[in-house]
């Protein structure tokens, strides 16, 4: 059975220091049901991606709404937690188990101060020490030595993300940077500055998936899934290549091979750009690009407004923000926005085919970690 | 399409204090998986519920024991993460996905050293400070004053289920204990005593899910699942009935009604007995009993070996202990052992169809919460 997205909400990505996980999704929630014009109550099935809110943060998200009883499913795949809670509400629809089913995606960081995100501990990585912008930062080094790219080449990504993210009022970040701005401001991890590594903040997006019967009755804007992929990763010893995240990798070729089509068809791309390393390297991985082409491909402007695909319209993590379970909603709710010409200035022309991204653990799923892909199309 | 139980695996419950998630669950997967007569490479999702573990649990566990690339979906329904897990498992393989699906339950409570677990901050109740021996208390209160009970009743509980686990070589605790030994060890919340609640500790429990055509395949022992229902419940103010659980009602009556059979046709329950109170409350609220007759209901011996519904065979929370995420699997296990002869000592003759509880959240379930519960059948 086919799934489609028929309505979605978001809040203000951003530090929102005096709101609990309720106060940060029911506004999502809210407004994701009102744009579906669908009600509480005919809610069939409630998946919550969430990494950091503590237990049954989806019952009492629909305990204070007012829609209890319903089957609520807590998920926390780190950075995936999203796209995760997006697969299990497509799921439960596709398994024709329920026709209404409600994904949410919701964390706050600022409860841990600022700072780089907590890893799991058991993890290889994190036990020599390495934190996410050092693991991001070793990607970078390796792609500028094996390119002859430069760091003004990682800025460009900054530049373009912010671009885009200043007319997103959803964004964290509402201003543009200059290159010069991006490498002058503050060294996280060398070559990695500040203005190259997301945000941590709060926030939270929400989308209603639907049965092909309950579109038709709505009669609304909706969007068709054509793939949802989850994946995992394994632990490779040894040399491992960093530019060629396996696990993204393999779940992009699921995801085209489930959809029935190739990197050629999307409009729009919503992916993970945690650090601007990370969108030159997975314009490749999501075969958007040639290898190697990365950087001449983002030079070129096929990766903004009037190219070829337009990436992270949103401003991606770069701009919106990244409160881990929240993101992979929010990439859907964009592509939602967009593939249904509700984007308002931020409207990629002719959208018809968007994918959205999430990864996550480990050195960014080159070892164990989860990677979530979905590919949507105008309906 | 059904799905079948072909594989279970547990680890002895009690205080692991060296052992990571990955250390914990592991021998229960590979026991699991070993009983099945599967390899890791043919599980085609993993389900696993656990409510501290942290980020990508499931992932580590797979990525450490060599089975990555498949879709891995972490689970946080607090008390019923593991139950929950089960029917992501069983969803998986009824909506025809995959063939062969492995659910993983498992915590370690013992990071947190001793006491009552933490609550969602966020929660009314906890907000008034009432954690979960408070509460369970109050209830015990209603139900002595409202049924004539003495505290003679409620030790009754524990007497049965420690003599259950006392020939149960995977629970916590391993003695059989007296009313007066129950009676008076030291108050934890009146009219509770110390070996009238749940031990914390750490442990884990594995399933195998699997598809009509793969259970015919492997041959051996297999469980129907007849029933996988999972609830939450709602807010309610003002006056509430602290014996009628209204989310494990709920979860009874369409469990019930899913697998087509009543109460009467079940042989054994494993239930969610984290304090001696629960049990007797669960008994009326699962309709083992009339309403108003668990203490008869308890005394005539109908629960135990010999009677008409055994309850907690294994020893339940009070005795195999209550590693959060891993409790309802456990009880699941135990229902696979019982139902496929395979229980030894603690065998329930003739046992044929089994029925799995866990409840989390708020108050027992009365505010939002999350309760999963399972009709097993031999197939």
């Amino acid at each position: 059975m086919t799934a489609y997205v028929v309505g979605g909400g978001m809040i203000k990505m951003g530090r929102h220091h005096d709101s609990s996980y309720v106060g940060l999704a029911a506004p999502a929630v809210l407004e994701a049901l009102a744009v579906a014009g669908i009600s509480l109550s005919e809610v069939g099935s409630v998946a919550c991606g969430h990494s950091f809110g503590g237990p049954l943060v989806g019952q009492r998200i629909m305990s204070r709404l007012g829609g209890g009883h319903v089957p609520v499913t807590n998920i926390d795949n780190a950075c995936s937690s999203g796209g995760t809670a997006l697969r299990t509400a497509i799921q439960d629809v596709e398994s024709g188990r329920v026709d209404i089913a409600l994904a949410i995606g919701v964390d706050s960081l600022t409860q841990f101060g600022k700072g780089t995100l907590p890893l799991p501990e058991a993890d290889i990585e994190t036990e020599s020490g390495l934190v996410m912008p050092a693991l991001y930062a070793m990607r970078a080094r390796r792609f500028l030595h094996e390119r002859g790219a430069t760091v003004s080449d990682l800025a460009a990504v900054s530049v373009k993300n912010r671009k885009h993210g200043s007319i997103n009022p959803y964004a964290q970040f509402s201003s543009e940077v200059t290159e010069e701005q991006v490498l002058s401001s503050r060294p996280v991890a060398d070559p990695l500055t500040l203005l190259q590594c997301c945000p941590t903040g709060d926030g939270a997006a929400a989308t209603i998936v639907v049965s092909e019967a309950v579109r038709r009755r709505l009669g609304g804007p909706a969007v068709k899934v054509i793939a949802s992929v989850l994946h995992s990763g394994e632990y490779e010893g040894g040399y491992r290549d960093m530019l060629s995240p396996q696990i993204s990798a393999a779940s992009a070729k699921d995801a085209y091979e489930m959809a029935g089509v190739g990197p050629e068809d999307i409009d729009m791309v919503e992916l993970h750009d945690a650090f601007t390393i990370a969108e030159l390297v997975y314009y490749e991985t999501l075969g958007l690009c040639e290898q190697g082409e990365a950087v001449p491909f983002l030079r070129s402007g096929a990766t903004t407004y009037g190219g070829s695909v337009v990436v992270n319209p949103s401003g991606g993590l770069l701009s919106r923000g990244h409160p881990v379970g929240a993101t992979g909603m929010a990439q859907v709710v964009e592509a939602f926005w967009q593939l249904t010409k509700q984007a308002g200035p931020r409207q990629v022309e002719g959208a018809t085919m968007a994918m959205t991204h999430v990864t996550g653990g480990g050195i960014a799923g080159l070892d164990h970690g989860a990677c979530s892909i979905h590919i949507l199309e105008s309906a």
